[in-house]
């Protein structure tokens, strides 16, 4: 069993951006807890991060060779039907997974225009957001 | 640790409504399953459902006296202020889950008047969505 | 063969309310024309009413052992997402009835969220519109 | 007692127009079940099909000298503020029909901008529309 | 100087339809005081009339041989942009009227697809309206 | 003179719900200033509270039988059709009454659908709302 | 027979303002040629502009001792409902009035929120639209 | 306690303006009935009318100097977004208060610009409302 | 192989009508050059043209006889559901042409009611819009 | 080179007016800096300021008589078609500036209707807004 | 003369990539049948795809040293104003091309934010899309 | 103090696009003389260009090193919530600058989604837009 787990725009950034936000933890922290738990599981996990959608496109479309992606697109989760097209190109299920809960924050982020595509949506949880996606896609 | 599970309209069905999107088991059968779970993690569980929104209210204004809530509401989340404000007089953590993912069926699924005031939601994993609200609750 | 007839929230003032718009016969009136006629063409017929969503959702639960429902769901035709997933969840043809003419009226009274769930719409003939339902069921 | 039943545009087309929405039957077929059925009842009707608006406007202008009207306006109901008006423009009842249940259908399908000055809507039964239209006339 | 004046669709029931919106005389009577001015000023004039839209587009294309038109499209002035294009497609100025004062009506009547490449705009005279215009285009 | 209160879904936990907002009084100490008021003035009083719309609907039914009605439907106040036919089946007049003042809150709770049906509309002075109302309905 | 002409914002700048719009000729102009058509009609005119809302709401007031008014309102047409009520609260005959013909202009001067309240409209004939109000009004 | 009662555009017309809506008693009969009552609860009270919106907004200013302001700012109160700058640049509370119930009225008339930053809202009981918010006021 | 081209409303005008638009060529004028196309690739083509909405409809119905139609439906493009359900009606391919770019147009040109059931659309080559469209079916 | 600049409504209030907004000095403070960097650029500087909306289009029609107009209209900013249009009457330049960035605040203050027909616009920098429209204006 | 054949997002994926929408063969394959007629017709031709937003925009402005550029940007087409904003900077014609009839699928593929700065459009007849507007574009 | 200028999409064309919008100077030409403005007020100035998103992002996060940022993010600015979330990502003052004066322009260039993270916006004034965004950070 092998999941990607792509971070988009901004996430990079973690640990610094809007503490009360995110929280403050960086990216290589939650990557390296995920790595501990997928090892347990008996799973490979790799990660992969850019600020560029282009790159998260290609990103995606490497995820054919992978059995579950877990995506957090960041801001371009609101607007990026590049992305979302991406998703549709490729058979593996894809989970969309974010830190903060949107739907409390400015209304623009209440649209999302990949969930269509994805097999589900996990959001609000902070980085345990990532954690239930890959119990989930461990468990299908 | 004190989890109330609160069902909403028409989740009685379950196992009978559209197998295709719900899936063929019942309500009973999914709460037995988070029965085991819990007792595992050595926490309680209670189970609740009604049609009637007015009642919903009720069990979340008793889930005052819980450490968490995995709320269902069904179609009453795509409009009921009512649950949103009984939500917001407690204090009680409340996550908002789905069974089908809500964003791949009808426009009017889309809005959920009820997310910004949950801790999270969850949303595509069939029955593993309440699954993955209960791990999400009991780690926090 | 077995019709259900629901009556939804306020019909039970029939008689009483603004019978500029309503007429002045009373859902009793209603349901005896509509019991000789259903035993004339040899059809058992029930009747049921209430002001509350939940137990309409309930009605049509029921309405499984059925051969048709006849639904005048009031106010509720406008906004209940709770009663159009009950339709949906059985399998039962139900016609979606009103006595008024719905597009006469206010602005929001000319949507439906039931219609497109329904086998077909009759409207505007006052108690005519459940007789001409009941011809309709009986003849498919 | 004289009926007018006057059908609009694509309706030359039935039997052969997307069957799987319209039925197999010709629009001669359903003229000669409902001149039965007229005759039955001691009524006299007539028949008239255009595929052209402003003859359609004429159509209605002329059930001035008759007791009632059935129309089915095909896809002139969504837009056709000219033939709301010619039906404003007499005082016969007019009685909007439709074959299949419009609100099943596109969006564009949901608005009708005649039924507001039709006495009612009868909607996705098929060619017993025509049929619970005419007696819903007859009855009157 | 030659005038051409176009009436639309549902004009041929003036004295008929609606009088308390549309006043009691005929459209013959209208122009019979219309043509009584012009011989007075001096000028031409030509009435037409029709309910079919693509007629209507075809008298205006005709209106190329005058040096001013007055049209009054009835309903099709909320819609028809295909005789907005045909005024587009000639030179000769026409001036757009209406008898009732069609801001006071129904909200559909409060837009005009014509207006933008019309001259100017009378409404709200009755008959009188289609003086002015005769005046409007002499005096120019 | 005989006066009815109905408070409608989430009032029951007033004086726990969001103090901030609703202030630290409980509905049953709201109710007792009011009844004092009402007695000194003359009038009979009654108060009854549900979380179900449908039986808010029939304790506006029941306001057939009174003087006035003081109606503050909480949520609901913002899509129930429901109790908006209500209150027009009966001849009771009927004031809208809030304890916050909606208009400084969320969007949603800015529209009203009962407001076109009462008498009048009073909102902000915290549990002085009520008051204000039972002054305007004793004083009429 | 005594008619009040009021001209609204900015219509102090004709003659000065995007003259390519409006034409080159000044207010005082174009009330001199109008006051030569009312003596020869028999009727008295006067003339008043401002550029204050509240102060063409007073002189709307005044028009209650005049058996006509012709108004100009200049952008306030757009928005001002105070002008609005203001002709609503008298009974004199009010004829709105436009030089330019403002549907060919930018969308939100499409919308006059005015032209309900008033007898009837004239847009687009430069200065002739007043004379053609001043005939209107003379006429009735 | 000093109160300032601000009536805005029009209200000078009250007793001639459309009475079946706004009654037939004027400004000055309501205003003494007010004098007598803050009279009697011991409190002063002073009186402005102003159409120009610019000069409510200085009244507002000088509102300052007052323990509470009785603001009926007529159609202004659903565009003036100077007149809610002004009510935000003073500490004292505002009550908006209306004379009809402006729900029950055309669409525009829902819209209050100014109800986010007044204290409370008071509508549709006639000169009462001026009573009822003069109460409210004293009570606090 | 049999080619039908339809040409709509106003297009008897081309050549005549804003030729900054569409060209100084008459629709003969393109015909002919269409023909001699057509005969050396070895197909048949007919022409049709018609301002009537309802012989557009019939023209497409006469379609079914074609192995491929070629439609520029003119205004009626934008609001024309009937030339919609006539094309749906039939199983013959049909391309939607446009002389110009309609995107570079007003507004209301940028829709389309058609594309959905077209096969494919060219637009903004001018009279090469058909010869392109021409290439298209006969290489299918 | 001569500057006017033009402050609108409840500017006069700067200094008591929300500070945590728009500062706490005065506009005789601001407009004392202004004057002192004017000399010292060789420019006259003419202040002046209103709250009535009329009176701002006239300040504005004064401005013809200068090189450049420097203009907070506050709220008018955002629904003053009026003062637009002052603006478009006139051929000087004029730069609209805000003290906050109207784009943190309101939605509603997001939209100017003014800016379109001004030369720039400049917002945020407290009252370094007017200078820097000051030098703006000078370096042209 | 020389043509630059830009294709954008996912593009790369051709072949692979939802078969039933795209049709089964690859870009290169694509390029290959192009390169063919390009070179029997006289023409030079490129061939450049990105996935990355911004190097679309470079191969545009690039575009300055061809005679043609057929553009087929994916799913940047819906909402890339960048690329829009390119296409505006060079004075190459530039051709918009679709494989599918975007105008069949979801809703927010109907907008197409570049058209207005193409020459023309083509979409829906898979790859000869791209055969067609190299005919275009070597006919002009 | 050090300030750094970020230029994106399309600005590399300055010079060559659209002259008669962004006049005729290259980014080149426009740097060169903010070099020589922040050297004379003792600042350091550092100039980044990109057309890429992503890149544009992380030139913001590098900006946390400096004392004010100067942002034209050309086409991104309506529609980049990516580049939104990157300047609120840091603490670092940011100024968004536009050449062309936007509201004169299209529509869909009247949005900004960054604008209400940034300290203060300045649009208008060609290049002396980004001169004014440097005084303003150095006054600060």
């Amino acid at each position: 069993m092998k999941i990607l787990v792509i971070n988009g725009v901004n996430l990079d950034m973690l640990g610094t951006r809007e503490p009360e936000i995110y929280g403050g933890r960086t990216l290589d922290d939650i990557n390296s807890d995920l790595s501990v738990i997928a090892k347990n599981m008996g799973a490979d996990i790799d990660f992969v991060q850019s600020n560029i959608e282009g790159e998260i496109v290609e990103f995606i479309h490497s995820g054919r060779l992978y059995d579950g992606i877990i995506l957090n697109a960041g801001a371009y989760t609101h607007y990026s039907i590049a992305i979302r097209d991406a998703i549709s190109s490729i058979k593996t299920p894809c989970v969309e997974v974010h830190l903060s809960n949107v739907h409390k924050r400015e209304e623009f982020r209440h649209t999302s225009v990949i969930s269509a595509v994805c097999t589900g949506v996990i959001a609000g949880f902070g980085e345990d957001s990532y954690k239930l996606a890959l119990y989930a896609l461990l468990k299908k």
